[in-house]
């Protein structure tokens, strides 16, 4: 028989997810997460001392969802504006299937991160400083292959391409459409290289 | 004597604005906005008939103080790419009164916009499309000017800079510093030339 725990967590790590990535971390109840999860609501202590602790596993479990769309950033094979692409084409992908309304759950939780306490703010920081490392690290690659632009130094590069997916994400979950997106695929298959 | 509705009226918008900024629109309650103007709870439907007519109320106050930095994305006798920078610089400073943690009030409602309802969504949408559009027409003259690059269609560029700004101002809420926005700053007096 496998041990109950890790199952009852994974459950209420799957079902806490999809509530907070539709309703905002403040606005999910642990009642609801553990209702969502069908488990009893006393259980969600034994498993989490906090919800904060949960919310930081949830972020956690988020972003390890992530890593095939971050190894497309190394893709062998291919230049830097191509990995580019296909990276943020990936996230696009995983977020028509979870609801383009639902946003990044990084970004959402960026915006609760004032009033969610310093452990998530840090987090969401900690999270942001990789994914943004990740790009870096390609366009550096990139740049010393002759595909990417030098006179703006990787680090900045990257910084402006996750804020401006993040804001594109932004703005789709108040427009029913790909224009964001879109655009934004357009913009930067021009703006990165020489 | 002055008459009393307005005074009230200006009084909440004022209280729920920061309120609101502080806390999330869904976080943020009647009860709360109306102690924090100093008025009584009853009052506030008198004045609004719906906390969703209050929350538009609230982006448009945000959005008329946006206005001085607006009209700096068209200031007679400077070039295009200053003009942004002058744009861009002028929001940080609004932001850096307000608190950097509170972040955009447009962008924390985009994220909420889902869960906030139809009316509230399409006023988001459609203050980021004014407010792209402004940057479009300043990218557009600069193009014709010769400042700005003609690769990219200025509506594409207007929507990453936006879109950047805005990712870098989410960026911002969850790093006590002014990183995002100089990595934003480096880049953008780069990336936008010819």
């Amino acid at each position: 028989m496998p041990p109950a725990r890790p199952v009852t967590s994974d459950r209420l790590l799957r079902a806490g997810l999809g509530v907070i990535h539709a309703q905002g971390y403040a606005a999910a109840g642990v009642q609801e997460i553990t209702a969502a999860a069908g488990v009893p609501k006393g259980s969600f202590y034994n498993h989490f001392p906090s919800k904060a602790a949960f919310g930081l596993a949830v972020l956690d479990a988020y972003w390890k969802a992530a890593e095939p769309a971050l190894a497309l950033l190394a893709e062998p094979g291919r230049e830097a504006p191509e990995r580019l692409e296909r990276h943020f084409r990936a996230i696009q992908a995983g977020m028509r299937v979870a609801g383009q309304e639902r946003g990044c759950l990084i970004g959402n939780f960026a915006v609760e991160a004032p009033a969610a306490g310093p452990e998530i703010r840090d987090r969401v920081a900690a999270l942001l400083a990789e994914w943004t490392a990740a790009v870096a690290a390609c366009l550096r690659a990139g740049a010393d292959a002759g595909a990417i632009r030098t006179d703006v130094s990787p680090e900045d590069l990257a910084q402006l391409l996750v804020a401006a997916w993040q804001g594109a994400v932004q703005r789709a979950k108040v427009e029913p459409s790909a224009a964001a997106f879109d655009a934004f695929h357009r913009a930067v298959g021009r703006l990165v290289r020489p």
